[in-house]
Formats: C-alpha cells, structure tokens, sequence
C-alpha cells in the first residue's frame, strides 16, 4: 500500500426529503448565490421552484446561470466568473448533473483567479481560493458531487481538460434518488458506465497489498451491475436507483483508491474523442475500456484473473489464466450491450482518420496512464482495436 | 436503503512518515496544545521526542497529560478539561490508541461545556462546541480517529457510556502502520475483533436494497480476517500492518453504515462486562458476539445465511439455510479461536452470578439492539451462551 493523504468534507443529504433540508446546510452568512443549471428539465419536474422557494425563506437573493450543456464549455464558465465578481456572489448553487457540477465548480475556481480561468487548466497551476458551492445532483455518473475534480471542455482549441484541489469538494451534496426515476435509459446507463469507469481506473494497479480496497472496488462494481440489471427490468425501482446514486458517489469520493496507483489512461482517451466528436463521456469509457484491457491485461494477467473472478463471477476452473481474463473482458462487453451502449467507435459513426491526431493531444510529450504506460503508438493501437 | 446524513472531515496522512508531516495539519492559529498520552511506549519507541521535536519547530507551547488506561476514566478527562480551561489550551494532540483518543475527545466535548463534563454522557445533551483535536494512532482498533464517538468510563458509577458529535472527528489522523509493528499480539488481535465488530454492527441488518454497503462490509471483513493471518505468520508484515489499520478506519469512518440501520446491542453488553470486570474491549466482543449470533440468527436467517458465504465462503450445496448459517457462526468462532483470543466468558474467569445486574444495567428500562430488540431476559440469555 501506497502512503496517501485523504479529506473529503462533503456533507452527504440522502434521501426522498434531501432538497427540503438544504436550508441546514447553506453556510448562515451566504446572502448571494450563483443558481447554476442546464435546461429546463428541472423547471418541468418542479426542482426549480422547490429550491427557489427554499432560497426564497431564507433571504438568499438569487442569480441564475443556466444554460449548461454535456461537457461543459469554458466560455459559460468566463460568463459564470464574471457574474459572481461583477455581483459579490458569495455561494454558488449546481443542480443538475456531472456537467452541471462541473461547470460550478470551474466558475468558483475563477473567482478568486486574477487572470483568464483556463490558465488553470492548462499551467498546472495549484488553487489557492474558491468560491464555496453546494450540490443537488440529478443525474449520478460523475461523482463530481463530493469529489475534488472538474473537467471543462474548450471549444476554441478542442481541449477537454481537469483541474484538481479539496477546495473543489462541495460543502454539500443534496442526493435524492426520486429525481432519477424519470431519467431516459440513455443517461442512466451511461452515466452507470461513467460510474463502473472511476471504480476500474482505481482498480486496475500494480500496487500491491491493497486487498482491503481491492474487495471494496470489486464489491462496487458488482452492486452497480446488479442493480443496473434491476433498472434495466424496471427503472421505477427507487431501491435500485437509491443503489446507483450513492455507489457514484462513492465510486468518485477517493475512498476507493487509498494507497493505490491509479491509471486513468481511458479517460484521457476518451476525453479525446469527445473534444473531436462530442460523444457522450460514458460511451467514450464503454469504447475505450474493453478495448484498452484487451491491449494491456497481459502486463498483469493475475490482476485481469481477480477481475474476471470477483466482478464477474467467472468459473476459474479448467481454465489457463489467460483464459480466465479473457472470459472476464468479454463479460464485461457482455454487460455494455445489455445495458445497450455502444462499445465500437463506428456504432457512434466516428471515423477512423483522427487516430494519430487524439493520441498526439492525450499523449503529448509523454505518455499517459500508470499500469501500462501509454506511448502515442499505443493509444492508436487500442483506437484500432476500438474501431 | 434508508436516508441519511453523513459528514467526515477527518484529513486522513497515512505512511511511514505520516508523523513529519504533523506540522502541515495542525491549525496555523494554535499556540498551545494539550498532549495526551498513556504510558511511557510512546517514549520508549521515540515519537514521543518526535513529536515534541515538531511541536518546539511550530512554536507551539506544549502542556502533557498521561496516564491514560485502557477503557478511559473519566476523571482523567475531568482533569483534562480542567488543564485546558486554566491554560486557554486551544488544541488537543492525542498520541495513542482508541483509549487516548475517547479520552481526549471526551476532554475536547467537555472544555465548553459549563457543567460536569459527565453530564454530556447520562443525559443525552447535544454538543455544541468542541475544542478541535489531532491524533497519531498507535493501535489499529476502535477507530476513533475518523469517527464521532467517544466511549468513557465512570469508575465511580461503574457506567461504560458513549457520546456522539461530528464534532467530535479529528481535525486530522496520522496514520504509519510502522508503529504498529512492535504491538503485542494480544493487543493486535484484540484490536483486530474491534475492527470486525464494527463492521459487524453495520452489517446486521433488515434494512433492504444495500447491496453496495453489504459489499463493501463483506469486503472489508474478508481483508481483515486474510490480513490477521497473514499477521499471525508475520507480525512484521508491513502491508499486511498497513491494510489492518487502513481496515479499522474505514470500518468505523460511517462509510459502511450508510442508509443502513445498524445493531450496536453486542457493544451495548460487552460495555456492562468491561465495566464490572475491566475486560479489554474486544475480547468482550469475541465473547458477546458468537452467542449474539446464535440467540438471533433465526429472526433473520438470510442475513446470516449471506455472512456465511460471502465473509466466511461457507459452500452452500446441499446445505439447509440453517446449516450455512450455523457453519458462518462455526466458522467466525473458528477464527477468533486461530488469533488466540478468548470467546468464552470462563476464559476470562469471569463469574457467572453477575448476568441479571449487567442486563439490567444495559437494557434499562426499555431494549437494545435493532437487528433484533433485545429485553433484560434476552441479554440474561445471551450472557448465558457466552459462559
């Protein structure tokens, strides 16, 4: 095991009454907040009213940002700063999802940011300040609700990029599983791939002596498929869905990766393909993921077997390890198509030209991922194997 | 699943030089710190000089108090609050085991309370203000370091009580499995029951649709119990020493209870035992908890049936659900008997004319427990499978 530092100060509201509490929960001096979102869907369900009401009783005024699409723009992000400098917003309010969340939390790093906030992106540059910000999360896949990352797309130079520090951690993440029953199948199971996603990137590792985390990733992973099953059968079932919504969170929260290396070689594949194409972040992972194990599980095979074994409960027996993992990957594929997200770049029509080009943006001068390092060469060849 | 609320600040440093870092986490504010400690382990082993040698280089003013026994006093805590109201004392740094922490938590709840700090504990008072602490853990047990209890004893009363507050979590837990090498197995392995019975109070549960909490209970006990033997070959073992004390924060942190309803009627009768007796925390637990077991594992038979697959991989063929339930009970027993920890009651030489004043005692004047509810006649019961 790895040494680690770990702080996760975000307050978890869970349950069908979460919204209706969150006046506990906004800090007593807050007087303006940013009420940032997407489109109107949360005015058709009446979340909007119910949570202006809320702000309303206790004497918040209130300015809205909405507006926020699926990998959100950093030009919403600007426009987002400049209002809370222009107006002295001292709190700001994401309700939606992932993208949502995203976009917030981006805005509250600008803030107190005195140049351009992409710089923050693109420099490395350590946050010092940010603006505070609560959560109510409508849609779980990213499990930026409690976690301490951002990722902002910029559309000018087709840049999908991360931006990391615990000030980004909400103070408060309102998480009512009723929100989620009306999802369309797409986003649910999509955001559930978003959710399988950040448990694989963490479990898949050369450290050793992490069985503790091992079993707890293997035992997510398995309550996630289970219950993706269950929705797939009935997506009414608030069990299911309450499931889903506290597994993204834990999924995201850190908790899953103590002492361990971490790889997330996919997701920067995968933020390539949409920074060219737009995909939905989810089926990027559903394409990029069993094609990336396909293209590494040699390098640890034992740990490709304990996948195949635990997560997916196939039979060891008469079988030569490579077998097993093989049987394990395919499984897994098995599970994309029955939750029916697309695993091949042409089912999303993406063509095959750009190979060279997304694997030179991810890989820059180097190479990315930690349990098989990734040259250029090798993103290409899984975009190949992807295809 | 059921809702809930769940706030854990605690920054978590873990490793071998978790300790150096120390100056990094405590408050830049704090000019004077209160040390609490047990014996003279801490000044035989060197941290002891280690963390004075840190606290002289933060120019922070250090006023001790030791001496503080397994199962804490609370006169120890009363003179605690006294020292640090006389001295404007405005941090806590707890060098020790579960004991040193309850203990300085107790002394943390205590300092802005104007009456006697024992009147926090009988009369259900909820805390409002604490004074903030640290710690580095030196025994993997209780986890106290990230939770929000703190357990006390009155030794006048012969009363073993508990108190609760988000307050009341570390500001920061220093973690090096290192200094837990030199522990004597008794000690590691008593520590090691600790851990499994607070999984354990989560786990026992008819709260439905927590598939995710069940594995992430079942992974962790799995992991402590292959991690204990690994210890009873090795001692040494600095992963193994690792992945046990990365066990016992977690198993108390609250993760694993979420939306659960937990049980807590074990620790509620082992508390009675330690009172009268003085026995050490966990062997109560190794003795309570087989016979709780086997007094409720009808009221909910799948439950146990689950504990013993899963936890204990009991193979179910051509097994009744009662002969897999009894064969996880068998098999837990089996375990603690491997560890050399007592299960029973006579091995401590503990007399049998005691059950009806503990009972009593510790149901009061209604039930304990939530798995199963358990009356005076039913805790006599208990202690009577336990002889």
């Amino acid at each position: 095991m790895n040494s680690f530092y770990y702080y996760n100060p975000t307050k978890l509201v869970f349950g069908k009454d979460s919204v209706s509490k969150m006046g506990n929960y906004i800090p007593k001096d807050v007087k303006k907040i940013l009420l940032h979102y997407g489109k109107d869907s949360i005015k058709r369900s009446g979340l909007y009213d119910e949570v202006i009401e809320i702000l309303k009783n206790n004497k918040i005024e209130v300015i809205e940002l909405s507006g926020v699409e699926p990998n959100p723009k950093v030009s919403l992000v600007r426009e987002g700063v400049k209002i809370c400098k222009d107006n002295n917003i001292d709190f700001i309010l994401a309700v939606g999802g992932g993208s949502v969340i995203d976009s917030a939390k981006a805005i509250s790093a600008g803030v107190y940011y005195e140049k351009d906030v992409w710089e923050l992106f693109t420099e490395g540059i350590e946050l010092k300040r940010a603006l505070p910000l609560g959560v109510i999360l409508t849609l779980p896949a990213t499990g930026s609700e409690s976690s301490s990352a951002t990722i902002v797309t910029n559309e000018e130079t087709l840049q999908k990029l991360g931006l990391e520090s615990d000030l980004l951690r909400p103070k408060f993440a309102l998480l009512n599983p009723e929100l989620t029953l009306t999802l369309p199948n797409k986003q649910t199971f999509a955001g559930i791939v978003d959710i399988l996603s950040h448990v694989m990137e963490r479990y898949f590792t050369n450290t050793t002596d992490v069985e503790l985390t091992d079993n707890l990733c293997e035992g997510t992973m398995r309550a996630v498929i289970s219950n993706a099953y269950k929705l797939l059968d009935n997506p009414n079932d608030y069990g299911a869905r309450a499931e889903i919504m506290l597994s993204g969170t834990i999924a995201h929260s850190g908790i899953l990766g103590l002492g361990r290396e971490e790889d997330w070689a996919s997701h920067r594949i995968g933020h390539e393909i949409t920074a060219l194409y737009g995909t939905t972040h989810g089926v990027t992972l559903s394409i990029v993921l069993p094609a990336w194990m396909k293209y590494v599980y040699k390098e640890n095979i034992d740990r490709f077997v304990r996948f195949a074994k635990f997560v997916f409960h196939v039979d060891s027996n008469d079988k030569t390890n490579e077998e097993i993992a093989l049987l394990g990957i395919e499984k897994f594929e098995g599970f994309l198509k029955d939750i029916k997200i697309p695993i091949r770049l042409k089912e999303e029509g993406i063509p095959y030209d750009d190979f060279n080009t997304m694997a030179e943006k991810c890989t820059g001068s180097g190479s990315i991922g930690r349990f098989v390092k990734l040259s250029k060469e090798d993103v290409v060849k899984i975009l190949e194997m992807a295809k």
